[in-house]
Formats: C-alpha cells, sequence, structure tokens
C-alpha cells in the first residue's frame, strides 16, 4: 500500500471515530501500519476532527518512532500504539473516549461477554489492564501503556487476535483490527457491547453468562476456517 | 404480491432498521414471506446497509430452504426465519440487535408488561426462550433457534399473534408482523418498551403491573374486531 | 383566533412533538382550544406524523365532543382533552409517550422537584394519579382518564396552574399550557426533568430536596407579577 | 478585542451550547469578558436559540452590572457570571442545564475524577457548593449564587484554574475558560465526565481513584509549561 493510500485511510478511520460518537474534541485517535515498509500513520496531536486531512496525518518509523515527513507531531499516544503493533499481528489501532467503555475501564471492570453479539466480534470477556505505577507513569509513560496492555494478554486467556481490544484502568478503551477501519469498528462495537453489558448488570447482576460452545458458535460462524457468516 | 414487489418491501424494512438505530454494521435482518406463493425474501448475509438494494435481496423457498435466485447467499439466520414462518401466521420477522432489549435477552428477564403503551401492542410481557443445549447449538443451529422460539409460545400464555416478539436468551430480539414493516415497527416499539421497563426496574423495582382490565382495554382498542383506534 | 390559525397551531404542535423525540409511530397527541367558540381541535386518530397538515387536524365541540368538520376521526383521546380544558383554564394540551416520563408512570412515582431546573417550570412534584379502576376502564375510559387527572389536582397541594402536567398510572404523560405549543413545550421540559430525577435516583437517594424558598424564586422569577425573566 | 468581535465570539458560544445539547428552549447562558475594556458581553434573558445574533448579544459593565448598549435586558444570570470574573482570571462563563451534571449539582454529589480522560481537564473532583441560605436566596439571589461558587474554591483544594467548573446545590453546572468558546467546550466535557462517572457508580460503587501521578500526568501533559499534548 502506498504512504498516500494509508494516510487517506487513516484519516477517514479518524473521521468515522467522530462519526461513530465515540470521541469529542481533540480526544482520541486511529492509527493503520504498512508492516512491510515498517511505516505507522496516526492523527496529529491535538488537532480537531474537522481540520484532518490525509496530508496532515503524521508517518512515523515502527522500529524508532521517528516522524519521517511533515512538520506536524503525531497523537501524544504514538507510542502506545507502536508497541501495541510491536506485540500484536494488526494492521490497525483506535483509541476512542466512549461513554460507557471509558466508564468501564475507569470502574476497572471488564466488558463481559454475555451474549452474542459480544461473541460475533470477541471470543470472551474484554479485560481491564493492571494500573501502572508511579515509575512507569513518570517514565516512558505512553510506552509503558502499550507495555501494559501486551502484558495483560501474556498472562493467558484469548489472545491479542481473539479479543482484539482491552480497557486501559483509569484510562480507556484501545482496540485493534487487521487495519485502521477494523480497529475503528472494533472500538464502535466495544462502545455498544459496554451499553449493554451495563444494562444487563442492572437488570440482573447474576444473569448467567452464556455457554461456551454457544460464544464459539458465534465467534467462529464469522472468523477462521470454517466461517460462513457473509459472502464468499 | 410479486416478487419484484416483495424484494423492494423487503429492503425497505431492512433499511428501516437501520434507520430506526436498532442495528449496526452488518448486524441484523428482516424478511417477508409471500405464503401463496411459497416465497421468503431475506436480506443476504454480511453486506453493509449500506449496500442494499431490492435486487440483492434474496429470495428462499419456504418449503426446502433452498435460494432461488441470484448469486448472494441469504441472512446466516435464514432457517431461523423459516421456522416462525412455518409456526406463525404472519408475513414478516425481523431480527435486531437493539441495546436494550438485547441487554434484556442476555439478562434472560422478560420485557415486562407495565403500562399502557406496551398494551397497545403486546398482550403480556414479552417472554425469553430457555437456553439452547450444546447439541442444538453444534446441530441446526438457526434452525433450532427457530424451534425454541416456538417452543416458547407452545408453553401456554399469550399467543404469537398477542405477543409477536420474543428474546431468545443470550441472543437477542426477534419480532414479527403482518408483513417485513410491521415486524419492523414492532422490533422498533419493542427496544422503547424495554427501556421503558429498565427505567422502571430503577425507579420502583416493586412497582405493580397494570390490571388486566387496562392492558386488554388497549391492547383490544387497537386489535381484533372492536377496535376502535384510528380511520375505518 | 380562527379555526384555520388554530388548526395550523395544532398541527405545528404535533410534529414538534415528533420533533422533540417525544413519541414515535403514531403515538401521543396534541390538541387546542379557542374557548371563545367552544372548539378544540386535536391530531386525527392513528395518522402517522408524516401526515399530517392543519386540514387534517379535527374540530371537535367542548360541549358535547361532537365532530365539527371532515371525515377524519378525532385522536382516541379525544374526550380525556375535553375534561382537561372543562376543569383547567388552559388552552392547549399535549399527550406524550417519552421514554423516561412514561416510565415513572408506570413505576408510579412522581417527578420530584429536585432544583431550579424544575421549578423554573412546575412549583412542586409532577403527581401520579391513582389507577382508574374496572368499572372506569370498562366504561367511559377516555373521559374517566380525564376526570381521574382531574381529581388528582382538586385533592389538594400545588394547582394545575401551578404544576401543568400529570403522570397517569401506568399510562404515562399529559401536560398543558396557554396553548398547544405551550403544551408540547411543558411535555418536552418534563422529559427532561424526568431523566434528571431518575439520575438524581440513581446519584443519591437520599438527596435532599431543594428548600422551599429556592423553588418560589425559581418559580416566580418566570411566572406572575414579578417575574423579571426574559424581554419586557 | 473589539466589542463586535467580542458580540460575534459570545453569539457563537451560545449557539455552541444549544448545539452540543447542553440547553433547550430558552435554558442557560455563556458570556465573554475584554478585562481590559472592562466589558462582559452576554445573551439576553429568555431569547430563543434561534432569535440570537451578534448585535442582540448585551454588554454590561464588568464593574458596575450596568448595561452600556441596546434594548434587550441581558441574561437573569449575568450577577452570578460577574462575580466570577471579579474572583477568577478567566474570560468566558457557560451555565448549562445538560442532564447528567445538573442531576449531580440536585443529588449534591461532585463529579468525581476517576479517570484520564477527566484529567486532562479538570486537576480534581468538581465540587459542589453549599446550598444558599433563605437570606442568600431572597436577597441579591443571583449575584449571591456568584458568591458562593468563589467562596467554594477560597475554601482550598484544586483552584478555579485548575477546576474551571462548578456544581451549585439543587442547581446545575457553571464552568469558566479562557474565553466564551472554552467555557463552553468546558460545560460541554463536563457533561460527558458527569455521564461517565454516573455509570463508573452504577458498574462499581466502590472503584478506587486514580492514582495521583496519574491524574498530574494527563493534567501536566496539556497545561502549563512541561505540556507536550498538540501542535507548538
Amino acid at each position: 500500500m502506498s504512504l498516500a493510500a494509508l494516510r487517506e485511510l487513516v484519516c477517514r478511520a479518524n473521521l468515522a471515530l467522530l462519526e461513530g460518537g465515540l470521541v469529542t474534541g481533540t480526544f482520541g485517535n486511529a492509527s493503520g501500519l504498512d508492516r512491510e515498509a515498517g511505516v505507522m500513520v496516526i492523527k496529529p496531536s491535538g488537532v480537531p476532527y474537522a481540520d484532518l486531512t490525509p496530508a496532515r496525518m503524521v508517518p512515523v518509523a515502527l522500529a524508532t518512532g521517528k516522524v519521517l515527513a511533515g512538520d506536524l507531531r503525531p497523537s501524544s499516544d504514538t507510542a502506545t500504539h507502536l508497541e501495541l503493533y510491536r506485540a500484536f499481528g494488526c494492521g490497525g489501532v483506535a483509541h476512542a473516549h466512549s461513554e460507557v467503555a471509558t466508564a468501564c475501564a475507569q470502574a476497572r471492570v471488564p466488558i463481559r461477554c454475555r451474549g452474542t453479539t459480544h461473541a460475533d466480534y470477541f471470543r470472551g470477556d474484554v479485560p481491564v489492564t493492571r494500573p501502572l505505577t508511579a515509575a512507569e507513569v513518570e517514565g516512558d509513560y505512553e510506552r509503558n501503556t502499550g507495555l501494559v496492555i501486551v502484558e495483560t494478554f501474556a498472562a493467558g486467556g484469548p489472545s491479542a487476535d481473539e479479543v482484539p481490544a482491552v480497557l486501559v484502568a483509569s484510562h480507556g478503551p484501545f482496540a485493534w483490527g487487521a487495519d485502521a477501519m477494523r480497529a475503528v469498528e472494533h472500538a464502535r462495537v466495544l462502545e455498544q457491547l459496554a451499553r449493554m453489558d451495563l444494562a444487563v448488570r442492572l437488570l440482573a447482576p447474576d444473569a448467567p453468562a452464556p455457554a461456551a460452545w454457544l460464544v464459539d458458535k458465534h465467534y467462529f460462524r464469522k472468523h477462521g476456517r470454517d466461517a460462513y457468516y457473509g459472502q464468499r
């Protein structure tokens, strides 16, 4: 993919964050990766969504974090995105401040898999990271945020491929996917799932989880070799 | 009704699902039936709502489930719709992933009839199915989902005519009606009723149900021989 | 006011119900009164909002309830509106099915005056009627609904002028005002107040009520002889 | 800044209150200050948002509260705004009736700093004032509202610069900032934070606060000498 095409895609993905109601003001950011070229493209820092254009998307070297072109500074969360690309096989990352997913991160409660809408996208609960230590915050904060996310998935349970999203404690949601638009789609679905899980908690705090076979049925209806959802 | 007219109606009904905020992405689906011709028309699987056209709606034989025309695969929930048409007298079916109705399905709590807004459409609580067994999920899953819905109404209580909607446990709402648009209307009202019932639970967990005479007054003001709502 | 002007106003008021998100489908209705002429104009029964025009608004005699012109049947709630005009000094009535105000009616909890936003419009809690008896429902139901509303205000407490709205138990909100548009404005504010009061209940079930002097300060800043809000 | 430019800015800020969903009807108001000229410009009282134009914004002397031009009366909350300008270093003030922030004011619970979205804007909880006494309400009510806000920040804790918003008990939110648009931005973010904090309370009443180092990291990423968010 050309750099121009990647900038175009990442710009559209950032606008999709806004249109999906997942961010306000200058909050949030989406990025995309050309893994072969070793180039990540990300939203510039603190620029209002109305002013975003493909040319203003900032290319950054995956290996070093160095800005490769232009005068604009990349998102302040750039180092977090880079760590996710280094550890996971994804091609896009999105960070939203959507209302209920952020509240779950603040409350430090996972977004539980309580039904098939969830299982269509995520093969299990969306976990919460541990809080960062004082040293991690006062040191290389944004990079350490990425490392704590990676650590969360290294602890076992579903992989970052199977559950392409996380809640950073006291902070908010990050999501990823095959490219920038899929990452934003995951962030959008995540907010919907967070709203549903909050409603489930209010309706029936002790409602049983769906059976594992139902979760896997829906997850594998859409993912993997035997998927039969959609057009071939 | 011609096949072209049915495709047109079903396409409009699917778009009404989207416009009503009842689905996002490629979630959800609506279908319509020409019972005389034995043909159901349904949304294609996994096609974004923006790309739906009448020509892309998929006709399927009611008796066999065989696709009757075109290259597109029908909704993965096709077999569920077919079972509902076989058991109930309806002409349209809609499956939504609307936020609070889905949460009720996940929490496995019925949408209770707590007022006249509910009774205008549904003559009693909207029930929850039993969860499917492992065998039912691993076997002919979508067909078994339909059979479990039918079983729920066979257990007694109001009929599928009087309460044209259900919550499939850990899954979400299905609604039906005289045609595809009426099915979608029922799905839309159902979400509104789910939101109201959640608010009632938060406001007064032990609020009394409306008297049976009030429920029947409103239900029969709009349905049946003595209805006096609307224009003649 | 000419009948044409009243029809125009009532049509606009009904559309304002829809635009305010207070009704869906064919739910709800607004009316206006020319007290001198003894004529009430109201929405036709069961006609979708998109099809409303001034000419389709139905004039009804205040004294007898007889339709005065046209082929359309008036709202099925006509008799309720008439009783309110007979008992109160208002010139407009609106009946909404807005989400949280309706939930309060279903839960049978008043919308409590918990702050100045409420006191700007209503000088005290918005009350809930008693439930109608079987005889009242099976008899002249819509008229009896109006009579039970009147009874609620006759019991003492703030007058129907000071609190121009009510929750009919297990049913929903009615609001009134100087004309049809003001009635709809009251219905719209009522929904906002219901949402705030629900949030207050969730945040602090035992939060203290505002002092009487604060309620009266805000109410009389906007109403009565010494009002100083707005332009003269 | 010319008076014309200030009127233009204040008019835009008031319209931003409406567009942000923070006010309905004629509720709410925003103002801006030219501190050098000693002139505050504010919304006229009780004029619908649709009728606002720059020429209708009312200039008022900071020192005396006297209207400096035109026939329109300034917002009834003018004296509150003036006290905030006198005590704080801000250049804009906004008063909203947004749903959940107002509910927090009515419930008398602070909007707690429970995450980084909050800390990006406010260095700590957004406090609630004490209720006004009968004498304060019956005397110079709007001025006393301003004085009670000032008193709240004089009590210690974060300064009015660090936490540019407050909840007036049983009333609603006021926010301020460098100019009228920033004040409205703070009011808009405040509503978002109130919604998140309500959700946190529902999800986990005892959720831990974020560590002080995390709050300060985010606050100072965007504010003060060492800020590194945004473009230089």
